[in-house]
């Protein structure tokens, strides 16, 4: 992922987005084919790996060990920044996101190994609810089918790197006026770009 | 992309579905190694075609033409759903999600095709605003500068998939209840992920 130097994230700021954006694409290269699938990990921190699992029939398991390069990347939020909201004149349109690239080696589960996994995942999504929904809810029948369809793996971290495209290159009174620009929009992946924009300026 | 068959996206679905989700994610595979950039893409539903730009700068631009294999992906909108939401019980939790995969092969472009895409791009994203900025408020200077810094390229299209997961294979009940659970998130993928199901239901 080629970065410019006023955009390249601390490890510790890729580990702070990856834990609020988890739904990642898992992209393999194998015989010189792109596989890719969507899939929602575990950031495991303390131990620099991910965690995941994926259909059996999903045929990039059969490349995910032997793959020639893996990259598993994280999009965090994004907004597209109208040139009318910099208060300097002669500006350019342009893209504010924060992006995670992963650079790893897989290894496949066993079924304990994707029970974890599952396990994690559903504690990870449900701390949300006041009633958390508890794996113990599914019958052992149900719990062996999906053992049967799916296939856990983690990911051991080589390299990992991150771009955070907050208007870092402009100066303090067109970030706010981007800031505010912002705000008018609908989208909710914009105001969370103004929020960043924000910690950035007062951090 | 594995696609289960009740997902699996007309192409008019998924031209829909890029049209709203048009930041993605462009790549390519060249002697094993997975390069990636994020770039807003214009969609040329008519030719088949996608058009985008990114910095000279950036070293995918060397791959691109020679690129082995080269996908582009376009991720829609996403939500984790709860097995407590449905009506019935024994649910395994689950990510419903749209995502777009295209296989294809890249051209760059000269000076004027490059303008071409900039002036697109700004046009589809500042139609939201009741005074759309437009090219001519660029200074000659700063648009020399900026085609300097950047190579515009078409992708044709070889191949495109599009995976819908909406819960197509639970029952009317189960979705609706789903869509429930999911309007009491605070998520605005989560609210556009119940429209979307919503519609499948009644279209």
């Amino acid at each position: 992922m080629y970065i410019q130097r006023h955009f390249k994230m601390l490890e510790k700021e890729c580990f702070k987005m990856l834990k609020k954006h988890s739904f990642g694409q898992l992209i393999t290269s194998f015989n010189d084919q792109i596989t890719q699938t969507y899939v929602p990990f575990i950031i495991d921190q303390n131990n620099a790996c991910l965690y995941g699992h994926i259909a059996k029939q999903n045929r990039q398991i059969e490349c995910l060990q032997n793959s020639d390069d893996l990259t598993v990347t994280f999009l965090g939020s994004d907004a597209y920044i109208s040139p009318n909201w910099y208060g300097s004149p002669d500006q350019v349109p342009t893209w504010n996101y924060q992006a995670v690239e992963i650079k790893g080696k897989a290894t496949l589960l066993d079924n304990d190994g994707t029970l974890k996994v599952i396990v994690g995942l559903s504690q990870i999504h449900e701390s949300q609810f006041e009633v958390p929904w508890t794996i113990d809810k599914m019958s052992n029948k149900k719990l062996n089918a999906m053992l049967r369809a799916i296939v856990g793996f983690r990911i051991d971290i080589i390299e990992m790197n991150g771009q955070s495209k907050l208007s870092q290159n402009k100066n303090i009174e067109d970030r706010q006026s981007v800031i505010k620009g912002l705000g008018t929009t609908k989208e909710q992946a914009s105001h969370r770009i103004a929020e960043l924009m924000n910690e950035e300026i007062e951090p």
